[in-house]
């Protein structure tokens, strides 16, 4: 999940009250909140610091992150007209900024850089909406009552996310995380015929870039199958599903990431020490599990506490450990 | 789920702008609503017209329903001092207004009537957090960082729960649906430590009432097993679990309803005909489904399609029915 973010005290100082979009486009910026917490924590990886709305900010969508509310898109895309407004990204004229943070990053870093995109429908929830949603009400009805719409709003989100990504690789991105973050919404079925088509052309159009990918989602208990056969290295669980169980759906061979409830982190350390004890028992019946949590950090969570998480993971794991 | 609500003009008239726990004091009010829909659609069941949080506020706790936002509870309760606050409900003494309005209904209806109640960790999770909320975060904390004041304030919603559901069949209610409507955020194994056994406990209360009782929670894919286990008739489903693969989860000798995503409901009407088609058909192959939405019904949806999914679900399944 994001790595930096509003628990931290250098980042509140840092980003101040403004826009996350204008802070992701500075170079330096991004480069200082990414390596924030790696200061604190002896994580394996660094999160580029960045939001899923920054491609379509940069392709000309009007749209803004309200504090306490996320991505407002004050002209929502519901029509074909609509989606004619959406055209394809250019990485090096569209998102120079991002991919001069990769390069500054990677130059700073002595863990591996991960990039990020958010995936076609969940970018569609918030461009259909025009702001959160807990139903997925209208994104839904465009989808299943305008199947043509639809198909040419993936079209072109597919069109913006795969460059996208694959520039951040060039850039200097050793791997990719997708987030489908909303997907669980939807009815397996629907699924099938509305979002794998596209999910299965995103990562097919990543099959050459040469570093891993993690396809995530949150309630995704019932998709992890067919989000497996779209694609990606690793497959995201949130801790709805243990991993055991989706590792029957996903086939043994596929790496899991997860699956720590992020709300356990506000309860005693003795807490989060044994509900992060039973997530790697369950792990350990097989390889190929990087630990995670299962969405993304409160806001209210004590930085020490993540950092004892991190030495916690490294200390039960390191028997375990491949020779690096 | 609620049978009446915004999508019906005539309900938006008699309801106006007040506090629905207030409506839900006067036994003709409720009485008039809850037969609204029966007069446009024909349901095989009237729901009576309550909210979950009426045995709460019947007991003292400050609570109220704030339009568009849901209910929220002023001091919310947090401790053990907190939890010692709320008695055990008294029916006759506490909710005389729900006792009476069921009375009345049976006199006018030809249909059975279901009484309801929201289950102690959705109640909980109102009571914890003061107001709605997308994560449950501060309940879980209390539920796993203060596991003695989460077993007290389980306790005592079971003593406001099972009352208010012995009662309601006392006064006629012919069928029961207990609400765990967001017990879905919980990971498998803190529903089982946390919520299984204060379930079983109301289910094994409600042992001898006989009458039918439905369990109901959305987003439960993983859970279908264990609250099977705890208690219920029939298991609620939600979208997101196909029919056939909840049945294998809950034993092909239980009753399940559902599961028609509600959001199908604004798509025009071949859509709602072929998505109400895709349940029915996953549902042909065993007995014991109940046709419902997944979840309630979207205020914006217009009443003619409601009435005309009944009929078709009417249609659809004559063939396959039991004599009367």
């Amino acid at each position: 999940m994001r790595q930096a973010g509003r628990y931290l005290p250098e980042y509140r100082e840092v980003r101040g009250q403004g826009d996350i979009l204008d802070t992701c486009r500075h170079p330096d910026l991004v480069t200082e909140i990414t390596l924030q917490p790696l200061r604190r924590m002896a994580v394996d990886v660094a999160i580029l610091f960045s939001d899923i709305m920054v491609p379509l900010a940069a392709v000309g969508v009007p749209v803004r992150i309200e504090p306490g509310v996320g991505p407002v898109v004050d002209e929502p895309i519901r029509t074909a007209a609509d989606v004619a407004t959406l055209r394809p990204l250019e990485p090096d004229a569209d998102v120079p900024h991002v991919l001069e943070a990769i390069r500054q990053l990677r130059k700073e870093l002595d863990v591996p850089l991960l990039g990020f995109a958010g995936a076609p429908f969940t970018l569609a929830s918030y461009l259909v909406e025009g702001s959160p949603s807990r139903t997925h009400e209208r994104t839904k009805g465009l989808m299943l009552g305008e199947p043509r719409v639809w198909d040419a709003l993936m079209d072109a989100l597919v069109a913006i996310v795969l460059p996208h990504l694959r520039a951040q690789v060039e850039a200097g991105a050793q791997a990719l995380q997708v987030f489908d973050s909303w997907v669980g919404a939807l009815a397996p079925d629907v699924y099938e015929r509305s979002v794998f088509p596209y999910m299965r052309r995103l990562f097919d159009g990543l099959g050459d870039v040469g570093v891993p990918t993690i396809h995530f989602g949150v309630g995704t208990g019932e998709l992890l199958a067919p989000m497996r056969r779209a694609g990606g290295d690793v497959i995201g669980v949130d801790w709805r599903t243990p991993l055991d169980a989706a590792w029957d759906r996903v086939g043994s061979d596929t790496a899991v990431q997860g699956n720590l409830d992020p709300a356990v982190l506000s309860a005693p350390w003795d807490v989060v020490r044994a509900e992060t004890d039973r997530v790697l028992a369950r792990a350990a019946s097989r390889d190929g599990h990087i630990f995670n949590l299962g969405h993304g950090v409160p806001p209210g969570t004590d930085p020490e506490t993540l950092s004892r998480l991190v030495d916690l993971v490294h200390e039960r794991t390191e028997r375990r450990e491949a020779p690096r």
